[in-house]
């Protein structure tokens, strides 16, 4: 048997470790939802606890494992494997962790870290929606936006690592939507996941009627609007459209500065279906116009509900 | 002697063919401002006869060269060196003119052809402001806005090789400014030289007081803007703040995009000097904030009046 990739998915809500052949398949996972509220070491230490025992389970050795991807939602310097911001992990708090290094210690095989969007990314340029393409640009489309770029077969980082920052490119200066990073009208305060109470807001104050519960605006998210959609719900229908336009032009920029021949994209609000994602490419195409010279295909990532852990292990396989 | 580098900028206003050092120093050059208007077989036997005419004047043999290097300005399909669009050429009228093979049939020496921001892009890259960085972001503001993407050594171009088409991204969707692209809001239309007529009309329409000739707007360009601002037009300078305010807004979006540690700024606007330049860089921090986690170096170009030939001299530079 060939040796297999592990992926360590380190998001928001939960952490997930799983074991996954070297065309992307998943044989297994472990999932744990404790994790962001723990210290460095601890966590460490639960990251090193379930890799083995999925390894344990599946009554492999550590030496079955081609090495060990870790994607995490959060900025690192990529150089280094270093931490620079955390804040989907409130329980990390040492400044610039060494989370590579520190994970490494546990491991004889070569353990990889990177962003989450750049892991997945990857995998859809390995085993997935953008096989077959040396350049495939990968937008997530979730609670934030960010972006994976790979140009010529390699992913991109950048100086630092943090390439692919695309929720924060600014496409309404003039907004009064307001993102966390302080700025008005970049595309996370326009269009992601966790701008959807604002946006909701927004609508609120114009007048739209909803069956939506408003109570506790900072309950939307993306689920709700999905529901509420499906019922007919006339503000949930406008806040996707807007949402879509938006994503509709960050496409459109994407296409005039990468000129890429896939534009893949992830993430939970892809499960919006056809009302976003036709308005996203309506919004594309009418932009884009007759500067389209070669055909670009808009594709939904093929990685499923595991694209977390499959990007992770994806990892593994990139050439230094 | 070292074999010199053969640079032809065929531009929107003149047709520039020079010498060049393999360390970017301009030996020698001739200009012709009659270009435009030919049909494609003239263009390219004009440009045999500059080069001709460069080498003789030089006592120099086509051997001496280690090849020539075209930037054009307009739309090629790079790998096939053939002309996709030419509106800055009302002479060249055949679809899809090969350019290159039509150059190469008149030299031994190999010929590069490429867009001219790629062009100047690399030159930065290879003995510019760029030089000793692996990657460069160039973005040449002038009658139009463009960038070339060096990233990780190499020119990035995409899969037609109309990559870094920036000018076309759209950062404020409901201006009321058209492009020639037909889209609302692309830097293009909002801080493009070509632009200008419609920024000073729109502050005329707003009442701001102008020395400025306005009885045919079509002839306001950068030069009379500079000059205005120079003996304290109130309408020029806010003409140059808010062109610098989206240009601020579009280098934040590269940054975030690319991670670069250098971006290059190039074109004749930024002659428009320390008001515009200075206003640039503040709205880029201000943007950026907190989320510079390392430095970044605004540069200016280096390559001074001929960066259009030296930076078609630097294309035969580069590796295949």
């Amino acid at each position: 048997m060939d040796a297999l990739l592990c992926g360590v998915d380190l998001g928001g809500t939960k952490l997930s470790v799983g074991l996954v052949e070297q065309d992307g398949r998943l044989v297994d996972k472990v999932v744990a939802y404790d994790h962001t509220r723990k210290a460095e070491a601890e966590l460490v230490l639960q990251i090193r606890d379930l890799v083995r025992e999925l390894l344990r389970r599946n009554r492999l050795d550590e030496s079955a494992l081609l090495g060990i991807g870790v994607g995490f939602a959060g900025h690192l310097r990529f150089k280094d494997g270093v931490v620079i911001t955390s804040s989907n992990f409130p329980g990390l708090r040492i400044k610039n962790f060494p989370l590579r290094k520190a994970i490494q210690e546990h491991f004889r095989v070569p353990v990889a870290v990177d962003n989450d969007a750049n892991a997945q990314g990857y995998a859809e340029h390995r085993f997935g929606a953008g096989a077959g393409y040396d350049t495939v640009i990968f937008l997530t489309l979730s609670t934030g936006i960010g972006a994976g770029l790979v140009l010529d077969g390699k992913l991109y980082r950048g100086m630092t690592g943090t390439a692919g920052e695309f929720g924060h490119t600014i496409v309404e200066p003039s907004s009064d939507l307001v993102c966390g990073c302080g700025n008005r009208g970049c595309l996370f305060a326009l269009a992601a996941g966790q701008s959807l109470p604002q946006l909701v807001k927004k609508k609120l104050d114009r007048g739209l009627k909803t069956t939506l519960e408003i109570e506790d605006l900072r309950r939307i998210d993306g689920r709700r609007i999905k529901e509420a959609v499906d019922r007919g719900d006339e503000l949930a229908r406008a806040v996707v459209l807007e949402c879509a336009d938006y994503v509709g032009i960050g496409l459109y920029n994407l296409f005039q500065i990468f000129n890429p021949p896939v534009i893949v994209l992830g993430g939970g609000l892809i499960n919006w279906g056809p009302l976003y994602l036709e308005r996203i490419e309506k919004k594309f195409y009418s932009l884009a116009g007759d500067m389209l010279f070669d055909p670009i295909r808009i594709a939904l990532s093929k990685l499923g509900p595991d694209a977390g852990v499959i990007g992770a292990a994806a990892l593994v396989l990139e050439k230094p």
